[in-house]
């Protein structure tokens, strides 16, 4: 298996009238199948970039490790797209788990809608960072102009680690799950403190990606696509400030806006 | 649980130096758990629409039923999020196959992915149905203009069946396979003859999506989106014509270009 992050394919290209052959780039699609103590745990298909740090941030996501040193041994096999995890927790306990549904009211009045992995692992936030109106702009500006410098293939998405000044590491894939769960595996493979960060982001923000949010332990999250009604209670509920739709100096700020200031 | 597809939201919104409150329409997410057999099955997050056409199309699309016949009963309560499905074959069967990873040489020489239900499903298309470049322009500026209509919260999926001439009927989601899976059980319940239609989508064409269309039976493909490489070594040993970027009188054909003709 090829482990480009983009392949040239022939097309034919029609503009108008006209008829015309071309070579594309087009995006890598990575089948990586994670063995959890020799047991078959999912199958993701992502880009093969930052495989462990995927790897990391998906047991961490699905609330199988709380840390990094909770992995005793992680091999990534590139050629036949596998990665070998060993934990100490036993995995009949994980698939128990493992994308049950939970409904309760664990968060105020509302019902909320969580798995049971992440009704332990989603965090309620109390971060005191703030960030100017300007800032937001200037971070979505160059999460922009980085993900075109990455790929020429389009439709990608990108999750950026920032603080309120600058922009720390950028991860791209073509799910943007991955791309969330690259940035968390990063996090916790450099034990990076969160106090003081951010995430800015291409996707949607659905509550999948607010708990994703959540569970990382960040307090504000910047995107520039729209959030779900969900994802918005949920961010009510954790505490998370959400900003959506920033394009073109003009941005929309649904939750907690009082991490959000007007000096620029 | 509210069953309306968008919901107000009172926001803060920035215009360059500007800040004003206003409301703002949001896309509603609404989690649907599938019950089996009395078993959970999954849960997936989805636009509350046409949901007896998203659990067939899903039920379809894992290949746990092959046509709507199989179900012997089906059941949504909107009020909770759940929907029970009662089948003949028993269910530790079904949880066996499901989402388990398939390597093999099933499609010529080039390891393509599969995953084991797949392996049944997907199907060889020898449509001998075509298009012109000008029909395959017309059909994407209709999916836009009806999905316009259908909503203004941003960042919904559409999926359309349509023959070369007419748009037939569209289906609008959060998720781009939840809108590709209601079309599958409108026409699955509808008992739709599909040797003379195509999809119309407004999504990425990852592996995922092209198998959908390989079980849905259809032998063009066009999208809005851009293809990932492992989508098109499927396509091109399913058989199926793919069409991307399909934006301003401009397109890209990447596999099976005979359907594709010049004359308008």
């Amino acid at each position: 298996m090829n482990n480009s992050t983009q392949f040239g394919w022939e097309i034919i290209r029609f503009d108008g009238g006209e008829r015309m052959n071309a070579e594309e780039e087009i995006a890598a699609e990575f089948p990586l199948t994670i063995m959890v103590n020799g047991e078959e745990f999912a199958t993701v298909v992502c880009s093969p970039t930052d495989l462990e740090e995927l790897l990391i941030g998906i047991l961490a996501s699905e609330g199988i490790i709380r840390n990094w040193q909770e992995i005793n041994s992680l091999h990534v096999d590139k050629e036949l797209g596998f990665a070998y995890v060993e934990i100490d927790r036993p995995f009949n306990e994980i698939q128990y788990e493992h994308s049950k549904r939970f409904i309760g009211s664990c968060c105020g009045k509302s019902r909320q809608f969580y798995f049971k992995s992440d009704v332990k692992t989603a965090k309620t936030i109390a971060s005191r960072l703030s960030i100017t109106v300007g800032q937001c702009f200037e971070l979505m500006k160059q999460l922009q102009e980085q993900s075109e410098q990455f790929q020429r293939t389009g439709g990608v998405h990108n999750a950026a680690l920032c603080t309120p000044t600058e922009m720390i590491s950028i991860r791209t894939d073509i799910g943007r799950h991955n791309a969330l769960d690259k940035i968390y595996g990063h996090i916790l493979q450099d034990r990076i403190p969160l106090h003081d960060k951010l995430i800015v982001f291409s996707g949607r923000i659905s509550s999948e990606v607010l708990l994703k949010i959540s569970k990382i332990g960040a307090g504000i999250l910047i995107s520039k696509s729209a959030p779900t009604d969900l994802a918005l209670k949920l961010a009510n509920d954790l505490g998370i400030t959400t900003v959506g739709f920033v394009r073109d100096n003009k941005m929309n700020v649904y939750t907690h806006p009082h991490r959000i200031v007007e000096a620029n």
